[in-house]
């Protein structure tokens, strides 16, 4: 992903993006608009020297992708994915034994925003995707991020399956979310770890479940197939957060 | 909700439609559409006598609330609210103990329809929302819930506080989702439970929260505020379903 424009839309979306210290170009507000939260993001772009430009609605709806700008666009650079190692280094970094998230074929912005937003809160170190088959940083997986798309890195690979080969010789074990497999109260998830999520239609690839050393299922009592992605994700993602906090 | 023409869209949905016995008034078909899922409910259809009719895709878009009909559009009466008093009902038929969530002003039906698809397979019973500043069964709900709308009731009550009191006196406790409370697993959740999760932005009403006899904390490392409402709505159903298979 080279640089290209990209837009933030939504107040939060925004006041997180300038918190993190993101290279805002120049911002649309609607004009009129004076309430707290649009005083903040005016305040932040005067100290960063923002441009901005005060705008109709019509033309802010005219300029949004998400169609839910709140009165506020700004202009940034384009999300920047991340490599491999950078997630790895943050691990390091923090004495921390790694936990990744590997997502395989999710293509809803919505499943990809809300887990980069759970990896955030979970302590998670990173995602990867990869770059085929599945979305990329849209302004609506950032918005659906919350913010968190500004702090979690996420990586593009071109074989999930080999990366996991890779990540293997650096001691991290890998645990594919999936029905068929063990209770996920009844695994060790300890200690540094990959989780691999797959769609809801499709589940995990057969070659990617194949470099998985684990398969932990999500115990389900009820009449439908299966859960949304990204509330499985949340649910893995606590169960380890839980068995890391026991020690 | 009176009874009024209600569209139920996509191949999933509308199969699970017809298998959980919801009387469909008629079928619009994509014409010339013949693949397995296509097939399913063509045989559902002739079985129940649903009068059938074959339509352009331009026709289907026009008429599709979700966008997303996949071919498939169901005209059936509106999904029914179920009363609070069958929840416990459902709980009595199985012998277990209630288990039930409440919702405090989820407006976005992307979150309730997740938590209902969520509820169904987490075991829960039921789920009662509130009759004001709250989503009601839509369309949007009824795709998101992938069919758990056809399984797991819902019930309306116009006062979410004065229904918590009442439900005290079955002996239900009440936990309600906060930032500010106990971390979850530190609490006790295995008995009679409601699970009282508020919207994103303003958590769960003042009201409502001191009518509870705990509040639950689900731990976050992170640099952003919350997680998805949906996602922290399974991230706590789970932590019940995990006290609950302990003993």
């Amino acid at each position: 992903m080279g640089y290209e424009e990209f837009t933030i839309e939504g107040r939060n979306a925004v006041i997180e993006a300038y918190r993190s210290g993101r290279t805002i170009d120049k911002l649309y507000l609607l004009d009129g608009c004076q309430d707290g939260p649009v005083m903040t993001i005016k305040r932040e772009a005067k100290k960063k020297g923002t441009p901005v430009k005060f705008v109709t609605k019509e033309r802010l709806d005219q300029i949004s992708e998400t169609g839910k700008h709140q009165g506020v666009i700004a202009f940034a650079a384009a999300y920047t994915y991340a490599e491999v190692e950078d997630i790895l280094e943050a691990a390091r970094e923090k004495g921390e034994a790694p936990f990744l998230f590997l997502l395989d074929n999710i293509e809803d912005p919505h499943n990809l925003g809300a887990i980069i937003r759970t990896a955030n809160l979970a302590g998670a170190h990173g995602i990867i995707i990869p770059k085929n088959r599945a979305v990329g940083l849209t302004a609506t997986v950032a918005k659906t991020s919350a913010g968190a798309i500004n702090y979690t890195p996420v990586a593009r690979v071109t074989n999930l399956p080999r990366t996991i080969e890779e990540l293997k010789k650096e001691g991290i074990w890998f645990v594919c979310a999936d029905m068929d497999g063990t209770r996920m109260y009844d695994l060790d998830l300890k200690g540094a770890i990959g989780v691999v999520i797959g769609s809801e239609g499709e589940g995990v690839g057969r070659l990617t479940k194949e470099k998985c050393d684990m398969t932990a299922a999500i115990p389900m009592k009820g009449n439908i197939d299966s859960l949304n992605a990204s509330v499985a994700a949340g649910i893995l993602a606590y169960e380890i957060v839980r068995q890391r906090l026991k020690g």
